[in-house]
């Protein structure tokens, strides 16, 4: 999917939702185990109470793994059933990946090639050759981690620099731009600190940041439109545990949906309203 | 497994080879590709050849995600023909992950409980929580990037922080030491550069260090003993590409064996004569 169409998809939507597909055995409705393949049961019909709130979605590829490979047949479903909805979903595979140039290429091919993610999320420690399989090809996404919504994205990624006093994150932003375009480069920035968004967006006005944070983990949807927002929105805020475990029920889409449509309704007030589009 | 029985199994073998197993369809030999699983075949018989030869194997786990579930199959096929050999061999899922907390124990759940390998390598970016998860099991081990071999190792592990100038990849060594012991925890350290295996042990002088870059990488093993053995030997060295791909024929496996036997008998030579090991 194209940064335009991304765009204009938010914009037909009035949203700029992400929803996280972290499916969890312990945690889904009981009723569903008896199902041949509870997990992608669960995705499925969270996926289809969704679709017309959420712009995007995004299995985390852990919850998968730790199936087995049961666990990624699961997986390819999941991706299977999200593309037929064609280009009214953006997908994100949340796998965290990066490697030497060689081995990130086979996750390039994993996740862009096999499964057909349109992106997936890439740890920078290992620096632009981890970086860079993942920027060739057309209309795909490299998504880096720059700053995290966890309490340990305080033990590394605040270190500060002897050169321009740079923190870490901030290093790593303003390296990474580099290496590829508004056009196949987001970056994650943890909601948990709002206010951050801001030097941040010094760095980088112009490209899409994905947003984790919001609900479980805390951090509020207008701050972060607040700090965020950038002419084309520029922003995808996910929410994963506050939406698919609304409910425990058989009738857990429909509180999924409800939560979803809460969120969905301030993106909307904060889109319509608040924070108009620039265009 | 324990860091003693890894320490036996060093001195009974005579040998601190890791055989990195990245089998890749487009550079198995020909003939294999008309067998049921290709993948799997092409390890079985790298494995069953080295065994005596090597103490530890890393799949890594881009290689087989790359082929989508079939892949992960060939995948939990091999991890368990290794497991066939018991305490005689040491497995390294060569992963890079690393997530916020809930996720990483998913990973670990994956890694360590449903394939059964003794070990993982780990990103630091998230920090503490991302790591402990991994930390949690038994005789399982989290193998936390610090120096990596790659071109892009100059991008941020050698940004040197205002506070004690440390480098990234010292300040990660001297963060993460603390939140494991010698018993769970061992360090990726490149051979690319065998002199800076100095100040690491200055660091941390017992732990284990996985030491990629011999080989199809660059790096002399010499050096690297030199600079990296402590009392305990303390080092696992890996070749991949060097040995696995040797042999492009039916006797791919045999070209395999005299490539891992170079190397072993180099470490051999090493362990007898030139650093004898402290016991």
């Amino acid at each position: 999917m194209t940064r335009k169409q991304l765009y204009q998809l938010i914009v037909k939507k009035k949203s700029f939702l992400c929803i996280g597909l972290d499916p969890d055995l312990d945690r889904i409705p009981k009723h569903l185990l008896e199902t041949e393949d509870p997990i992608f049961e669960f995705n499925k019909q969270i996926i289809d109470a969704t679709h017309d709130l959420a712009v995007a979605y995004k299995p985390n590829i852990a919850f998968y793994e730790s199936l087995g490979s049961k666990g990624w047949i699961s997986l390819e479903k999941t991706i299977n059933h999200l593309k037929t909805y064609g280009n009214q979903l953006f997908t994100i595979a949340d796998a965290k990946r990066g490697d030497i140039g060689n081995t990130s290429k086979k996750y390039a091919e994993a996740f862009f090639i096999n499964l057909g993610f349109d992106s997936i999320t890439v740890a920078p420690y290992m620096g632009e050759d981890s970086i860079a399989p993942f920027l060739n090809y057309p209309d795909k996404w490299a998504i880096v981690l720059a700053l995290t919504s966890n309490q340990g994205a305080f033990d590394f990624q605040f270190t500060e620099s002897v050169y321009e006093k740079n923190r870490l994150f901030e290093g790593v932003l303003k390296a990474v731009r580099k290496w590829g375009t508004e056009d196949n480069l987001m970056f994650v920035v943890g909601a948990t600190k709002a206010e951050m968004l801001k030097p941040i967006r010094d760095i980088i006005p112009h490209h899409f940041l994905l947003v984790p944070g919001i609900g479980a983990q805390g951090g509020s949807l207008y701050e972060v439109a607040e700090f965020g927002f950038n002419k084309h929105v520029g922003l995808l805020v996910n929410s994963s545990r506050g939406i698919i475990y609304a409910g425990q029920g058989k009738d857990f889409a429909t509180k999924a949906r409800e939560e979803a449509k809460k969120l969905q309704m301030d993106m909307a007030d904060i889109l319509d309203h608040r924070l108009p589009i620039k265009t």
